[in-house]
C-alpha cells in the first residue's frame, strides 16, 4: 500500500509565498485549488484537474468573511479542517501545501492575533455600523481597516450578484489577495460557481494576472444534484426537491437541442419545475456564456443559471447550451 | 566623460514580464517608477530615490485612459518620449527599461492592433456612450471591455476624488496592471500626489502585493513652485499666481507650529491667499496623514492638501504638518 502524501499545512502568508518562490525558483509550476474548506468530491474534482496542469498544489481553506453579507451564512458555513486534510490525503499524489491562515484582514504588525472580522450571525442588527454606501460585508470597514476592493463591474452585476450584493466584489478580492500571497501559475475554479469562474477569468485579464485560470466541471452525486458543501443542511425532504433543478435544467437543454430557441419559454419550464417541487425560485436566466448578459433567443452558446432556496439554504446550478 | 546608460525600450507587456523574471532569478531586485512622461526633475528625483533601494530601475511611461474622465486633459496632456529617454539617460547610472506600451486595455489576440480607448477631448459629448451608473473614463466600458476597477473606497473620497470621479479608481487599478507586469520589488510615488501615495500604500497592504511602496518629497522648482507636467501649460502670469498655494501652505505651517491649531482658522489663510493672487480653489483640506479624514484641530501629523485652477490648469501640492 502506498504511503498516503501529507502535506505540508502554511498558515502564515510571507512563509506561504517564500514556499512558492522557493519551488519556482526550482522550475516547478504550482496550481492553486481555493476553497472554503468542508471539501466534498467536487473538490477533489478540482485537484485532480490541477495535477493535469501543474508540478505541485496548494489548496488553500480559508472561509471569506468578505465575501459574506451580515444577514448570509458565514456564522454556520460549515467546517472540518481535520476531515478535510484526510480527503486531501487520499487522492493520489496528494496535494503540496493546505495554505490555511487565520485572518487575512488583519494587517496589524503587532502581533496580538486580534479580530477584525466581525462576528456575522443571521441577525443584521448585529452589524449595523458597517454600512458603508449600501455595500457591507462580514470584515470591518472604517478607519484603517481594509478598503481595497476589486470590482468586476458588468459581470459583478446580475444571477448571484441581484441578491448578494457584497458577494463578487468579496469574491473577486479574496482571489487578488491569495493569488499575490501564493503566486500560482494556474489556479483551478469550479463551474458550478459558473459566474465567478467568469468572473475571475474576467479579472485575471484585466489586472494582467500572469496566471491560467482553469474551469473544472460540475461534480454531481449520483441523484444529480450539483455537488456545494452547503448540500450537509438539506433535510431528506429538501433534497428530494431539490433534484428538481438539475432535472429541468436539462429537460430545458434538451428542449433547445431540438430547437426551442425561445428563452421565456424554456425559463418557464424550469421555473414551474423547481415551484412545483417546492423550491423558491432566487433567479432562472438564461445568458451568454461571456458576457453573462440575458439572451431573448438561444443563438450562440448560452448557459442556463438557476438559484433556488429549500427551506433554509440556497442552492444554485446551470448547464451550458453550445450550440 | 562617461558613456551614458542607454535604457532598454519594451513595448510588449509579456516581454517586460519575461526581462524582470530573468533578472530576478539572478537575485536581481527591481523598482519600478509608474509615469505618465513628460518627465522633469520630479521624475528624475524619483528615480535616484529608486537606485538607493534596487539593483535594477524600470521606468514606465503610460498616459492611462483609465484614469482620465471624458471632460479631463488626456487629449492635450503633454507628451515628449524622445526628451524623456534623453533626460532618463542624464541620471547617473541611468535607468535599466522603460516599459512604454502602446494600450493596457487591448485584450485581443488577433494582433489587429485596434484601439479600445475612446478618443476623449474636452466635450463631454463625445464620450456619452460610455457613462455607466455615473462614473465614467476614457476606456470602453461595455461588452467584452476591461470592467475589473480597484478601488480603495474610503481613501479615494474627498480631496482630488470629489472632482475627479474616476481618477483614483484608474490609478489604483493601472498600478495594480503594472505591478503584475513588471512584477517589481519596490516602486517610488512621489509624495506631491500625496493622496495618491497614500491610496497605493493600502492597496498594496489590502490586497497583499509583496512590493515594498516608497514614498518621495516634493520636487519644487527654484520659486517654490512644485514641479508637474503640466506646469507647462501656465502662462508667465498664472504661473506667478500659482506660487501662492505653496507660499500659503508654508505660512500656514509656520502658524501651526507657533501654536495655532484651528483648522478652519489655517485654511482661511490658504484660501484667502490663493483667491487674492486669483487663483480658483478646488479644495484646501486639512487631514489626518494616514486616514485622510478632516481634521478640526491639529492634534496630530497631519498634512495640508491644496488643489486650485490657474486659468485652465489644476494643480496641486500639499505640505505635512508633524508634531
Amino acid at each position: 500500500m502506498e504511503a498516503k502524501k501529507q502535506p505540508l499545512i502554511i498558515t502564515d502568508k510571507d512563509r506561504m509565498r517564500s514556499w512558492s518562490r522557493s519551488v519556482r525558483s526550482q522550475g516547478k509550476t504550482i496550481a492553486l485549488v481555493p476553497t472554503m474548506g468542508y471539501l466534498h468530491q467536487g473538490h477533489i474534482s478540482l485537484v485532480k484537474e490541477a495535477h493535469k496542469h501543474a508540478n505541485l498544489i496548494v489548496v488553500s481553506i480559508y472561509v471569506n468573511p468578505g465575501q459574506f453579507s451580515p444577514s448570509e451564512d458565514l456564522s454556520t458555513y460549515p467546517s472540518d479542517f481535520h476531515g478535510d486534510i484526510l480527503k486531501l490525503m487520499s487522492i493520489p499524489d496528494g496535494v503540496d501545501v493546505v495554505f490555511h491562515p487565520h485572518n487575512l484582514y488583519d494587517y496589524r504588525t503587532d502581533n496580538k492575533n486580534k479580530n477584525d472580522i466581525v462576528n456575522c450571525t443571521d441577525s443584521r442588527d448585529d452589524c449595523k455600523n458597517l454600512k458603508v454606501e449600501g455595500v457591507v460585508s462580514c470584515v470591518e470597514e472604517k478607519g484603517t481597516g481594509h478598503e481595497t476592493w476589486v470590482r468586476v463591474e458588468r459581470l459583478e452585476k446580475g444571477l448571484c450578484g441581484n441578491s448578494r450584493p457584497v458577494f463578487f466584489r468579496g469574491v473577486a478580492t479574496i482571489v487578488t489577495k491569495l493569488f499575490n500571497i501564493v503566486e500560482p501559475d494556474f489556479a483551478v475554479f469550479g463551474k458550478k460557481d459558473y459566474q465567478q469562474w467568469r468572473i475571475i477569468q474576467r479579472m485575471v485579464r484585466d489586472l494582467d494576472f500572469s496566471i491560467r485560470i482553469i474551469g473544472s466541471e460540475v461534480m454531481r452525486d449520483s441523484d444529480g444534484l450539483a455537488m456545494s458543501s452547503r448540500n450537509v443542511h438539506l433535510s431528506p425532504e429538501e433534497r428530494e426537491k431539490a433534484l428538481s433543478m438539475n432535472r429541468s435544467l436539462l429537460k430545458a437543454k434538451s428542449c433547445a437541442e431540438k430547437g426551442q430557441i425561445n428563452c421565456i419559454e424554456l425559463r418557464d419550464l424550469v421555473i414551474q419545475a423547481i415551484n412545483e417541487a417546492g423550491g423558491k425560485i432566487d433567479y432562472a436566466e438564461i445568458v451568454d456564456q461571456e458576457t453573462l448578459e440575458a439572451a431573448e433567443e438561444i443563438r450562440s452558446s448560452v448557459v442556463f443559471c438557476v438559484a433556488a432556496w429549500f427551506g433554509k439554504v440556497r442552492l444554485i446550478d446551470n448547464v451550458e447550451i453550445n450550440i
